[in-house]
C-alpha cells in the first residue's frame, strides 16, 4: 500500500498545502528530487513522457522540463530555485507555458521521520486567486499523487539494487 | 512636484500592489533597475546607506545587497529574477535576512505611457497573511515612496548630463 497525499486549497487564499510520506530515508528522497536521472523517471502522473532541458537543483540555479501526453501536446514548466538546503528544504518558482507570466512560488520541507522514512511537506503561493483556483482544477491532485507513488517504486528499486535498510 | 504612490494591501488576501508615475521614458527606468551603480543612488529609503554583493537583473540572475541605518544595523535582502525582458517586464524573489525562508514574489510592469514617461507597476504576493501585514506594517509604503522619488532626482540629474527629451 501506498502513504496518502493529504492536500488543501484553503477559502479566499491563495494557496495550496500538500504533504506526503513516504518510506524512504530523507537523503534518499532529497536524492530522487535533485538527480535529473531520477527526477525524470518519477515527476508527474503517469502515461506523459518527461524531457529534461536542465534541472540544476542548487540556490541560484534553474529548471525546465517538458512533459508529453499520449496525443502529443507538449506542455512546458521553468523556474528557478531559491533555496536549497540538502535533506531539508527547497524554494523554488514555477511557471507553466500555458500560462505565461503567472508565476508561483513553492516551499517544500524534507522532514526525516526517523526509522527511514521522510515527510514531504509543501506550501505553493499564486499571484491570484483565480490562479490557484485553475491549477486546483488542473488535476493537480491527482498528478502529484501519481508522481509520489512513482517516487516510492523507483526509490524501492534502487533500494534493491543497492541494499540498505531503507526499506 | 513628484508622482504619487499608489500602495494597496487588499483585505484577505496575501497581496500588496502599487504603481509609480515617472516623468522619464521607459527605458530610462529600466536601465535605473538594472545598473547597479544606478541602483545603489535610489533604492531604498533616504538615510540608509546601501551596499550591493551583486546585483545581475536579467533572466536567471540573482541579487544580494544590504541596507545599513543611521545606528549601524545592517539588514540582507536576496533574490532571484525569474523572468527580466527589457523595458517592460520582471519577476523576482524577495527574502530578507530577518525573515529567514519567508520568500515573496513580485512581478514588475514598466509601462511606457509615451511623451517620455512611465508607469511601474508591482504586485508582491507574500507565503501568509502575516508575512504580508508584517510587510505592510514595516514602512514598506514610507520607502518605496522615497525609492521612487530618489530614483526621479536620480534620472533628472542624469538627464542633465546628458540631454535629451527626457524631461
Amino acid at each position: 500500500m501506498t502513504n496518502a497525499l493529504h492536500v488543501s486549497a484553503p477559502e479566499g487564499v491563495p494557496f495550496i498545502d500538500f504533504s506526503r510520506e513516504l518510506d524512504f530515508p530523507v537523503a534518499e528522497v532529497f536524492r530522487a528530487h535533485r538527480d535529473p536521472e531520477l527526477i525524470v523517471q518519477w515527476l508527474g502522473p503517469r502515461g506523459l513522457k518527461m524531457e529534461i532541458d536542465h534541472y540544476d537543483f542548487t540556490t541560484g540555479g534553474s529548471y525546465k522540463y517538458t512533459h508529453t501526453g499520449p496525443d502529443g501536446v507538449a506542455y512546458d514548466f521553468s523556474g528557478i530555485f531559491h533555496t536549497v538546503r540538502e535533506n531539508e528544504f527547497a524554494i523554488q518558482t514555477f511557471e507553466f507555458s500555458g500560462y505565461p507570466d503567472v508565476v508561483s512560488i513553492e516551499s517544500q520541507t524534507f522532514e526525516d521521520l526517523g526509522d527511514g522514512r521522510t515527510r514531504l511537506t509543501a506550501h505553493a503561493v499564486y499571484p491570484s486567486m483565480e490562479a490557484r483556483d485553475g491549477m486546483a482544477a488542473s488535476g493537480m491532485e491527482e498528478g502529484l499523487g501519481e508522481g509520489y507513488d512513482r517516487l516510492e517504486e523507483l526509490l524501492g528499486t534502487l533500494s534493491e539494487k543497492t541494499p540498505q535498510e531503507a526499506s
